[in-house]
């Protein structure tokens, strides 16, 4: 067992950044996950911060730093902004304290690299990165299909990643390193084969708007062709399709459990016939509300044990550097190989 | 080969009525049955039947019966009114042409022994019953899979038969008589075991309202339990679904193959989802176009080789005896034993 | 808040019965309810309630009744065979602890009145019923989209429940019993519409073998008809269908989440297609592990916040009322009225 | 009306070539076009030839010249082998008889310009390409949906195409030329926008094995990005997907309609669990049977009205540019412009 808790085993966790992740994390500690409190929590937006951090038996903290170093914090939960994320990081890497860092692990890849420097240099793994795909169950079910070797050799893979309507903040090379960093961590992990190329291919976009369909096609090390669409104006809804093609079946995900309907479209424009099919929510952290729970509870679990188990600072990484690839090819244009670089023996 | 045709082999069919179904069928001769012909066509709208004679090279004629008796006809095709169906079968039976009779073969239980009887008494099949689902290819898949044994003993079915909006002449007992006719039809046929109870249970309707969702409990002489919806104000579509239930496995009708959209629906009343899904016609006669032809086809194979195929003048009373049965159970409530018939030796 | 847990607000639960719900119970208090504890544990099989005692930091009692008395214990959990229930809930409620029964309440429709009084008696809402659907996020929407009206007015459902294979214990009655029970409750509960009539029609089975395809049908109080088959041997998996049939748009269950496979079957015995579809799973419990693990976490909020929440007695003993009715249409034959009682005040 | 029939209006054909896909036109043509006759038949095969043409009323040719020549042959079909395409055609052409040719037009970019310069040196079209997708009424409601605009401006597609066994004369070439030419053909159709570029990715083969799945993106001159998968050696079925993805909704074709299972998978290797899903056929010509169908009794007509409507030579050299194109892609790696040039007034 480790040290990064209470006498009694609970793990006093500070939360940092309170927006719709932020928020889902504390709910989800709070709700099921015994063995863990949330004691402090951040925000710019001190009102925020102090109103849930009463909803949940805690206190707001004055700045981040104060929070990443007070005795009353076990572990830190980072859910700011994407430039936060390298120095906070290094600030709990600094004191010692496990982490829970939502991608990307920086807004550069020299500001990765020095997140699992340091985390090397301390000796000892405190990252976890916040890719919540590998403890989806149906990702999980799915790895085990195509790594237990019922589909054969795998040959090629297709995903699409949608999301209704763009944020704010999305740039052209954010629906990469924002959007599609899920990919570029997610398909080495579902195959157990690195990436070796990309090249990204963009729609034609109105003057002036958002470059947002993106289509990637990644190249593994084992030689995998993998299509990817990301495509963060969708309108109809948050929606992820992913299938695994071997050389004797495929594998796919199946859409999340919920309702169907059987109803007539010709309310709507121009439509004459009726539809029968799913209904797609347009909420992401809906879609994933069972992978957030479990990563939570298995990162409480890896501090109480001693064992880290999720996702690394290294997996981050490396998504980071095939997303700054895939940027480059953007940029300008054709196959665009990622660098490899030699894994540190902290991460087996 | 039969004699019902020209001496080139052609089949010189006249169509009585030029509704939906009449002019269906009128178009899948003329396009697509070669060897075919359609000569004669009457409709008590003159008009009508004159501008679609034109269009196929034929001529309209002045009665149904002239029609029968014509001697440019070879084979008779009825879409008339339920009503006409067994005067017009019989007056073909009495000339001994070749009909293809659209369901049901009479409006009574007696009218359709009637025609059995007279088919009989000819000593020749003339009568083809318009249950065109024995010509889907879907279907007759589905009886291959369930008859071939791959999915065990059969234990249930379920059917489910929607149409969009309910026909100006639907009556509570024309739910079962005219749509439901086709599972009375079918059920025997894809399970190869005939009905032998029928129990109905009627939906709360509006009051004053047709008695329209009403839902029927097949059992069968080898006690498969069958259970089927219809529902002829579904709305959203023409839709039918079939699942048989064996030991082994089940088997279904995939939908038919077509167009599946994902869109928002938020611009109809109170959503707030997408969906993905299917697109539904309202057209029962797309739905069906295939069987339709390959009907038709098949009928006039049959003249040509004087070779009856079809579902026979028989199944259609068999179908009826059914029927009937359930307009007494939605009547008086309750299970109602359908009557059990001697098989003539016309029909083996 | 209520008093039945520590000073520090931990619910110290004792459960009784170790078998795979009440194991998958342990699992989900220990792992994912925050305020919960397992203090005691009895099974027949003391061995076993000892481990699983053991892996969770709480002790084997001696006997159920030593159990529910313990000072140790705030709360019950009871998951043990069904001829214990009432017995075991009587004594629960004697000593005024909140109880989490597994259905049915009990093994007749006068031992769940009892239970009824009984909790009546004290005056309190004790007894919390598994009927773990109403905790499924998928039911909750599909009972909200039905509810919420767009759907229109409800004339109809489908429901089909099938189990790999049949439980030792099973007889004629337990397939109505044990496995329909669920959608006894659950009806009434997506419809807000309480049972009026069953009838029951039951498949052939083989001679001496369990009498397991069956079929009912449901009448409500508003006149919607329900189709319900139960298979208990259906070999392929734990599958459960829902379909609601309004006026204006039908709203089903989707599968639930996971893995699609598009496959060769010709090794299979006969089959020379492929197939693409969703794999079913055989464990029914990982089919609610879901709706389980909020059922239990909800409870023990009721627990802590002193406001019952979940299905009551009341609820079982309708449930209760409604399968005894179908058993005795499976017994006799045709349709049966159920019961109507007076609902308790205390139920409201 | 055209010229190129008898008196009475029948076309009578000559098939060159009856593979699977000769025979199955003589098929279609003899049972479903009313208004043709298939007199004259050529294979290799010569004894073959006999059987398929006495079966028919037809009588075999010595060579394909003798039939393409003969004056008891108003149209010729040809289903010969790919090096032959570019000569028969040459000869129809020459004799100024209508022809159906099946893909590709020739084995070279020369030979297709060498037909399109015959062509439009004769002054009239002659020619209809083989692409069959244009007459599958589910393609044809697709593309109505896509250019209807109901699903705003496209952005990018995603087609799969997948075989169950290569053909023993596949190549790693003939994968783009022989199977992705209809991705070719149908893409620029379908979104009535012409393809600009291509790039080819190719998975991992077996030392010495057929260069297989291959992965092409195209991009439009309207810059949509479009993906296709070709697998030749998929194992489970014949198979075909494709997605259109607008700014307002996407728009997919639905799998073919037939029959679905929900079955055990245990029997199968290493399987536990169960499936619900679609049977796919490996029969290729089965899953395009009605466009096969349709495709010819267009082509029939086209002749009777003297009014070509399928696909041109000329969209039969566009496809064989894009395809070779794909295969300079394939051997030489990266983005490869398909050659733009200017289209002939006879192709309007």
């Amino acid at each position: 067992m480790g040290g990064d808790m209470t006498a009694d085993g609970t793990v006093r966790v500070g939360v940092v950044g309170t927006g719709a992740m932020g928020a889902a994390h504390v709910e989800n500690l709070v709700r099921w996950v015994p063995g863990a409190r949330v004691t402090q929590i951040f925000d710019v937006d001190s009102e925020r911060a102090e109103v849930i951090a009463a909803g949940v038996g805690g206190s707001a903290a004055m700045t981040a730093e104060a929070l990443i170093e007070s005795t009353d914090v076990d572990a830190v939960l980072i859910a700011a902004p994407d430039p936060l994320h390298e120095p906070l990081t290094l600030a709990c890497i600094g004191v010692g304290k496990p982490t829970l860092l939502e991608k990307p692990i920086a807004s550069t890849v020299e500001g990765g690299r020095r997140v699992v420097e340091a985390e090397v240099a301390a000796g000892r793994r405190l990252v976890q990165l916040g890719f919540m795909r590998h403890f989806d169950p149906a990702y999980v079910a799915l790895r085990d299909t195509v790594l237990g070797g019922s589909i054969g050799r795998v040959r090629a893979a297709h995903f699409v990643h949608r999301n209704p309507h763009q944020h704010p903040t999305h740039t052209d090379e954010s629906v990469l390193f924002g959007s599609m960093i899920h990919e570029f961590d997610c398909v080495p992990w579902l195959l157990d084969d690195p990436l070796a190329a990309v090249t990204v291919f963009a729609a034609r976009a109105e003057q002036g708007a958002l470059q947002d369909l993106q289509v990637a096609v990644f190249e593994t090390v084992g030689r995998v062709v993998v299509t990817i669409e990301v495509f963060v104006n969708a309108r109809y809804g948050y929606d992820i399709h992913t299938e695994i093609v071997g050389t004797e079946s495929t594998a796919s995900l199946t859409p999340p459990y919920g309702v169907s309907v059987r109803r007539d479209l010709s309310a709507t424009n121009g439509a004459t016939d009726g539809v029968d099919g799913r209904l797609v929510t347009k909420d992401g952290t809906l879609r994933y509300q069972d992978a957030y729970r479990i990563e939570v509870g298995a990162w409480i679990d890896s501090i109480r044990s001693g064992v880290p188990t999720g996702p690394s600072a290294w997996d981050g990484h490396l998504a980071n550097l095939a997303a700054f690839a895939a940027i480059d090819s953007l940029h300008h244009g054709g196959r665009v190989e990622i660098p490899r670089e030699d894994r540190p023996t902290l991460y087996p």
